[in-house]
């Protein structure tokens, strides 16, 4: 997948080549998800109008892949360009506009132009291709935590994570966030969140043992999202505080293959699958766009203070999920491809 | 780079491609990287004596590179394959046996084959490379934590490091870790660790916005290290807890461009260095090679109890922070070449 | 660079990666190329009428590159579909119509799909953004053979290629071919042609000895357009017939480091430039596309005859030319940047 | 495949990743390969004395490829460097050595270091390997010329290219090379050469439309190769100079899929194979390293003439030839793979 686009062009797209040939794909099973991750569909997110409407420009002949490069395309249209003029001259503090101006010498301020979040609809574009490459593997996320206030695991229940604007599996939970995400959002503030991913039917054998582990790749795929910050598989930073005899997962015949008595590992060991749910977990920090002013210098180098006005996701680790989830099916798409490559037959 | 070799082959090695050409490099100063990590140096790291001796069979001539792709191999010297018979025919639990044997049908089970930490030997030899290829940054790694017991900030001090076998930088927690370790190794058991890695000196500008995201090729990094399960830029997931105003990082003019009052994105916005020093966690597991019988399975799918023999670490994190190290210095040195490819003039 | 798009689907493009940043960029400068090699400008070439304009979507802000992902759309207007209609069901010889069903179980027959050359109006514009990458070097691009009938270089004048519609730089030669080429077309035959490109002002020392050797990277890029077959570097095949001391360019001591006497080598020598010009010249097939009935097989496996109405090039190694020159400069701004990377300091 | 090594280091090799597991492996299955690349064997060759022994270092657990990278190591033992210390100071002329020092400054001149022709030992032992993965193809290789003397087609006859030191598949040709070759020898002159390279059994489908074509990668692969300067698919530049109806390869329904009347496509269309044998020819240059004295350059700017003494092949092309069938063995064990990735089920 190679995406481009800036929050500000006319357009965003994703590229997405080496996808199998005869696979059913139109429009229509792409937008679903897409419109989870839209914009403006409650007060808990950011209130820019985006229809994101995908057309595939290439890589279909009657309704079905052809084996070639699928083109995907989002118009952009409720850019307001006047809400950033402010921050032309000067650098959010905690965003990405001094590190694009000490790399490139330039940078396009309008709505943080390729640092913006709307780059991961193109990778959820292209997740919804993925995971057609991939009907043997269900993925699942959801929202864990935001601020500092946790899911409960025991009350936790995945057939609720629709009922809420939150992806929240624990409606308690859900309930609590009403509150606590309209607060920040009236504040002018943010919150952090954590997202929680677990992908079944993934077969034993996927990933690789040191070029391409599975672990890898997505970790690499969910670091690369818009503001996460932690990338956890398995017990993750949990397991750090185990001791060896607590951390195995006991294995017993089962009747196809081995079952597991635990899945501390997350379902990868050694880089590759061991058939149990590949389980994972994704940092996000609250955006630094936020209505406190905070000090920054100016491109010229005086000191000033900046807010950020625009438009704003006070928690974007909400919209984030489907983009975890996008991010895993393209990381699994790949490496059924490339353990077929190497593995079979 | 590219690594290469098994636990109980006659060798084990890297090839390091793309080196800048005309740096001084000579095995001596490979030899203390690899000594760090070298086992067998204490009571609290396995036993198995290996003198990991490096040699440089190519890409260099009269001690300088000349650009070509430099070879650098490992004799292994101390094998006991007869320790691994008993597991040659199970699998050991949160081990990557099964894992193997589903993706390949066939495993070399002595030492764990490719799957052990061995291979990080490789690593550390190509990262004593990278670090000459940015001599503009000094790259430190410590073990911040193991078990359950966490260092004291406050108490934290980098120059005792190298006085106590942990990379510990707080004495008093080196004095703690001491039982906790010889204990677990007493008892047969593991535990896991947590290790900091802190690079300072990167220029603002390496990095890139969506692929070669220096925080996501991070991540792909420290999580293809064995052992590990999670990796935090900055805050990492304790950002997810914070407000945006308490995450910013305010910055004011400074002689050398700005000055940061804060550094929770560990030095590293949009994908792209700020300036400030690059933070990295790592959260290794505790092995599963244990003392302690766990319920497994054979390769046949009967029930069976394994535990491991042979000689192995109480806790991976600590040899495994050289590691860390080589790899943050190996990503730098990417990042370095890339920024200058598209970036200088 | 990563293209997309078939001849009959509603655009085709390019999305440009790694572009330096701050460079000018506007449509209008990639426009010209692209004119260039728009099909329906003279009789001989396809009738075809494209206005091949070229729309950035992404990666410039304010006319200049930003260093983001660069995204070239070309919109298709004059597809006639149904001029296919009666290959959809047969294979035509010599075009890669029954390769692509073996491959894919299905293909877009209309106007061949993907393998239409069409897809290098993709390559054209993206070459004309790498052109601006590299301002140091000059490149040519000219036919010199069409047929049987080869330019004669006595006669070579590389001031004349844009006088005649042939992109040939012997005037003699190009009012041969106006009969050659017509007679050709009017007996709804084809023909082939080999198009030399010469690019000046190379530095010595772009390139590389074993993996992206300069002259492999330029063979891959040649033999990767639609209906080449043989790629040469300097003498080429021509080598094979020297003895040793006729092959040699001579070197002398320069004003501006070396002359050499001779340019055999093509400018690689050990893939990396030597500094002289790099010559490379392409055969160009006669397309598949005839009028002559051609025995074949229907997808059933029955046996037909084949002709190919549709609107076609009598000789598709003209409109080559630019393409050729295109995929030269991608070739070396990609080196430049390659060697900018491993040996600038 | 990565290879290493100069021609006078200790050693060179080639990490091969990838490989399918469970094929059987060992270094007897190699050896054959490089004897019939090695050097020493007649007077048609370079004196050299190399045993070219391969060592297996990784990959393989009881003679069987495990799936992880295979380390393949060939020791040097027969170097002279003192033959070299006369050019240390100068460049010969249509060698590499000015075009090293112009990229990086300095240079291993000992045998031309990296860019000595011993590197494609390394790939003839990685070959060996990639043969065992497509065991439905088979690959000959031969010289059809040298000089300006082509075999006779009429006479060929492909039993016979193990009967003489030229891999010549006509009898005739054979001899009156035995002669023409000698005297180059003699003369301390050196002959260019022509290879040509069948694959048959290759499946239609392997390749790919636009990136991964099977023709670019051949064109890449062979370009490569020391010395090479050409590269054709099927009738290569011969195809310019014909009509559509004559280089179309009519297809008729055949037992099994399509029988072709012709195979002027080499095999490919459109970037992917046909199922008809493919078919490469490449051209090998008179090597530079000659007796007679060549205008040149010192590295200080001085003029000079150089005369290459040391033992060299007075035809490279003679024992380039095992290392054209490597390379095609070794593009189409990737195209197996990346074709069984995208498109089996």
């Amino acid at each position: 997948m190679t995406t481009w686009g800036e929050s500000h062009g006319p357009a965003l797209g994703a590229v997405v080549d080496g996808c199998p040939p005869g696979i059913e794909l139109s429009e229509q099973q792409i937008q679903p998800f897409l419109d989870a991750r839209r914009p403006g569909q409650s007060k808990f997110t950011t209130q820019r109008q985006e229809p994101d409407r995908v057309k595939i420009l290439s890589g279909t002949f009657e309704e079905r892949t052809t084996g070639t490069p699928i083109s995907l395309m989002i118009e952009n249209t409720d850019q307001r360009s006047k809400d950033y003029s402010e921050i032309a001259g000067a650098y959010r503090p905690g965003h990405a506009d001094y590190a694009y101006d000490a790399k490139y010498g330039l940078r396009d301020y309008r709505g943080g132009g390729r640092s913006s979040a709307r780059e991961t609809a193109a990778r959820v574009a292209a997740g919804a291709v993925a995971r057609l490459v991939i009907p043997e593997v269900r993925i699942t996320a959801y929202v864990v935590q935001i601020g500092n206030d946790a899911i409960d695991r025991e009350a936790m229940n995945l057939d609720t994570i629709g009922d809420n604007p939150f992806f929240c599996p624990d409606s308690w939970a859900a309930k609590r966030w009403e509150n606590l995400v309209d607060e920040a959002r009236k504040d002018g503030s943010s919150l952090g969140a954590v997202v929680e991913c677990v992908a079944e039917g993934v077969p034993a054998g996927w990933g690789a043992p040191i070029y391409a582990k599975l672990d890898a790749d997505l970790a690499s795929a969910m670091m690369g999202i818009n503001a996460v910050k932690g990338v956890e598989i398995g017990d993750g930073f949990g397991a750090a505080a185990l001791r060896g005899e607590e951390n195995a997962d006991p294995m017993r015949p089962g009747e196809n293959g081995p079952e597991f008595a635990a899945n501390h590992a997350g379902g990868i060991a050694g880089g590759i699958a061991t058939g149990q749910p590949v389980v994972c977990r994704v940092a996000f920090k609250p955006t630094s766009s936020i209505l406190t002013p905070v000090d920054s210098i100016t491109r010229e180098g005086e000191a000033t203070q900046v807010r950020t006005k625009g438009r704003h996701d006070p928690c974007v680790g909400i919209r984030g999920t489907p983009v975890v989830a996008a991010m895993m099916a393209l990381v699994l798409a790949d490496h059924k491809m490339l353990h077929r490559a190497q593995c079979s037959s």
